[in-house]
């Protein structure tokens, strides 16, 4: 298996701490998203949406998406799982992941790629350019703010972001939050229950990844 | 279990015709969206994110997002498998689900919510109000043409979406082809695959659902 990554960006990020929480080391190449190496030949034969993550298996099949990789993995090497252990688990895992997924890091990137002034004509990522629309970025970080109000609620009553285990919801919360940082949306001060989890969540050595 | 539903609305429809697949009969209630009834107090008890589909458990454990509700249905009524039978199957009906979604439908809804006369000030669904952004139904407009083209390089080398078995990523994409002929998008007639597995996959039963 050969990973597909690029170590600024935060949807292989979500598969990097994937990764070390499960401490598999992958063969791994970055793609210079920067350069815009992922719109040139060689990639577009790895991925035809020419976005990573990708992972490439020994046969040549490529699967992308976040939740799909992340799927794959788990059933390879199921220790520790971090997509649930019951019927209800991983159904609430998978609930809690696509709100992240949805709700934060979509706005995020919403946010993110309509005001960036490198990403001009850039503002979804892809074959196709699409120009920035600056109301879309003022709509992106309205709907972040709303959503950490959401997981604040969610975590006022859970030790972590689907139930009372770590699993991948947490994984892309904690990328959602990193990246929302970095882009100044920070987690409001009200929300002390994303703080709580943050802090501990961004302790444990995955976050590094 | 209670299933919490609106015959006019895209995103229950896939929860729908994935039990009508599977022969399940639940418990249905009707949400009128077109009175707004997903944002009055009885339907934010059940789910607080304000949206249908939504599975309420005999407990009262509310399940949303379509992914996880087939899910959790697959899990207690296996037969037929519309989530893939190998590891590698899995990854690719997920992988396929995600970009008929998030390509597709998410597309199609930027391009009929920010549009519509009848949603002015609700151009997402949630418990929040956003302005129609009219760049955006435009953006929608190309990206779900877009994605028809990129479909049909899929189904030109497999019988389904996701390769060789019918699954809920072909649910997605017919739910997606429906509604986006409502809104007069109609698969283009160059994209001939689609057309021939549109054909086919519009006379299951399920589809009537």
């Amino acid at each position: 298996m050969k990973f597909y990554d690029c170590t600024t960006a935060p949807s292989p990020r979500r598969v990097r701490i994937f990764l070390a929480e499960k401490g598999i080391e992958l063969d791994t190449v970055q793609v210079d998203l920067g350069s815009g190496e992922q719109l040139g030949d060689a990639f577009r034969k790895v991925n035809p949406d020419c976005v990573v993550p990708a992972l490439e298996l020994d046969d040549g099949t490529c699967l992308s998406e976040v939740t799909a990789i992340c799927q794959y993995l788990e059933e390879l090497y199921p220790e520790p799982g971090l997509l649930g252990t019951t019927s209800l688990e991983r159904a609430q895992v998978s609930m809690w992941n696509a709100k992240v997924e949805q709700l934060g890091l979509m706005s995020m990137m919403d946010a993110f790629r309509n005001s960036a002034k490198g990403l001009v004509g850039r503002a979804l990522p892809g074959p196709e350019s699409y120009a920035q629309i600056p109301e879309l970025a003022e709509r992106g970080r309205q709907r972040v703010l709303q959503f950490f109000s959401r997981l604040d609620d969610q975590l006022a009553d859970n030790a972590f972001v689907a139930g009372d285990r770590f699993s991948v919801a947490d994984i892309s919360a904690l990328v959602l939050v990193d990246f929302a940082g970095w882009v100044k949306l920070p987690v409001p001060e009200g929300a002390t229950h994303v703080s709580r989890w943050y802090a501990e969540v961004s302790k444990r050595p995955s976050a590094a990844a």
